[in-house]
């Protein structure tokens, strides 16, 4: 079969192996697949990004053919042995990208031994699969799991009523972030970016205050929003002094280079807390002072859970979720080494899906 | 009067104008006053210290004089205006390091505008006064300070009944983070530091498993001990694989030491929550892409509320947090300058107090 394949650091197209079903998987044909930063990230950083796959258990090898994409909608071809059936030929699935084999995880996507869906077939685990609710399109439902991304970011931050959020980044990562804070109801959700074409989508996706940074500080920004939200009875009063103090804040980091940590840190106020999304894969400097005099805390999350992952298709959809203004070009197979690089333009495009049966 | 002056990064003996309390103030003498790593870091490192105290709302200007000391129990012996005077002349006390002048707090041992312990007198807001009860030596009172920020770290961690604390660095803050463990009836308390003075003194204080790093990883050791201590049933499980998980780890970083949150994040299991209770002055880098995909949390925390100062004396009064073992040292004004050097070897010291009677 024909798959975009990452060899030497480069992105080529070319036939590789027919997937073949072990016990409990299912064959499915890739409709349509999201690129994602973190694929960008890999293709241009393998090394580090190699370095990163083993510590969460993939052994992936950079000299050898990775087929990488992990945020699929596929339909159902054929089931190996050892299958349940509870799907049927010519249903769309969305699954985790996880592949239990022997018993072991193998990260769909970022793994020598089974591709991803820059393919034209895949195989997967049965019973991670999540049938794609009826007319719900293949595309849409490709979204899950960069919007599930944002969802268990949300559901780890735990945010409480006093608690007004900054999401810093409106790349699909923040603007995941800020649909899962509103689908929660939280108002007013802060968010900044330094992309125009970004900001707008922001503001789409239900975001109550869009900065640019060049502009205004994100962090003045977010203290306007704070104080109004606090409204006087909302907020605590510091012991000592008797000074009122702004309502927490919680800091989404959803840009993942180096720095970004340690800017949000100067601009927080007293025991905000971050949650940090964005994928940053360098080593980056943070002055544990500043985190120490204003009693910060950094939680860092990943991924989703499988619960998680099928609510988030619940929400897109019942339509809490718009994904639709996310998707911002469709290529086929030939097209995805030209789309990493149109991606690198953050006014023009947010997500661009891969569809194998397109000819372009 | 006489007082231990820090002047152009050196400690010299000088005369210093006498204190007068103002509104709401109370004279007292220094009776003892513990020598605190931060005070060190102060000498040392000026200009970063100076910036910090900038973050905290002191204006510490590193070209005039400070006195610094902030861990003392003194004895009372005036009063200023609008005092309440449930204290008396002769009283022994303990205050959390603020002087709350004209509204705003003055860092007491940080300020160009008052002095701290290192001298003679001091001035004391009368509000923020915690009497010593009957029978506490002031050498032992003065211990409150220090121990207090371990019992506030121990506090923020909020630790479960199955997380297994471990605890990086055995100095006064680590050993403060062991007690406040101990009395709270955490067990086990796995410790680790590379002097074998400061394991004695880990050990003396209650931590059940103390490492010496040069020979065991205390990740590997903190892995058995938390393994024995699940005993199979509050072992959580990966919902994917059916792993076996280990209990949730909270790591305590009592160093302060570029490098030492990365190593941390290197050793640690998924989910473990880090508590930053050392102090590093230096910028420090970490490797975000480790917290991420162990979806570590820091938690970084200062000092403590008045209230936990206050039931942190209480403790050592009633002998549950025993401080006897952390002073092994005592100096007048003029061995201050010593005793900073002194200090420099962890296996000969933890705790050295100034007492300004004292003659040496």
């Amino acid at each position: 079969m024909r798959a975009t394949v990452m060899r030497d650091k480069r992105l080529v197209v070319d036939e590789v192996a027919e997937p073949v079903p072990q016990a409990g998987e299912v064959l499915v044909s890739t409709v349509a697949c999201g690129i994602c930063g973190s694929d960008l990230h890999a293709l241009e950083h393998i090394e580090e990004f190699t370095r990163f796959a083993s510590t969460t258990g993939s052994g992936l090898d950079p000299h050898k053919d990775v087929v990488m994409g992990h945020e699929f909608c596929a339909e159902v071809l054929d089931f190996g042995p050892s299958t349940q059936r509870r799907v049927k030929p010519g249903d769309l699935v969305c699954s985790v990208p996880t592949l239990i084999r022997g018993g072991a995880p193998i990260t769909v996507g970022y793994s020598n031994d089974v591709n991803g869906g820059y393919a034209e077939r895949m195989v997967l685990s049965e019973p991670l699969l999540v049938p794609v609710p009826n007319g719900l399109s293949a595309e849409h439902a490709a979204l899950t799991e960069p919007m599930a991304v944002g969802w268990h970011a949300v559901a780890k931050a735990a945010i409480s009523e006093a608690e007004v959020p900054l999401v810093i980044g409106c790349g699909p990562v923040g603007l995941a972030v800020i649909s899962a804070l509103k689908v929660q109801g939280v108002s007013p959700v802060v968010a900044a970016d330094y992309s125009a074409g970004r900001r707008k989508l922001a503001e789409t996706l239900g975001a109550d205050v869009v900065i640019n940074p060049a502009e205004h500080s994100p962090y003045d920004s977010w203290r306007d929003a704070a104080r109004a939200s606090a409204q006087g009875e909302r907020a605590e009063v510091n012991p000592l002094t008797g000074e009122r103090l702004l309502p927490p804040g919680v800091f989404f980091e959803c840009v993942g280079v180096p720095g970004v940590i340690d800017q949000m840190m100067v601009g927080a106020e007293r025991g905000c807390r971050f949650v940090v999304v964005g994928v940053c894969m360098e080593s980056d400097p943070i002055r544990p002072l500043l985190g120490i005099s204003k009693e910060l805390s950094l939680q860092f999350v990943l991924a989703y859970t499988p619960e998680e992952f099928a609510l988030t298709l619940e929400h897109i959809a019942e339509g809490r979720m718009p994904v639709a203004p996310l998707i911002t070009g469709e290529v086929g197979l030939d097209g995805v080494a030209q789309a990493f690089r149109d991606l690198g333009n953050p006014d023009q495009h947010a997500k661009i899906l891969v569809k194998p049966t397109l000819s372009n």
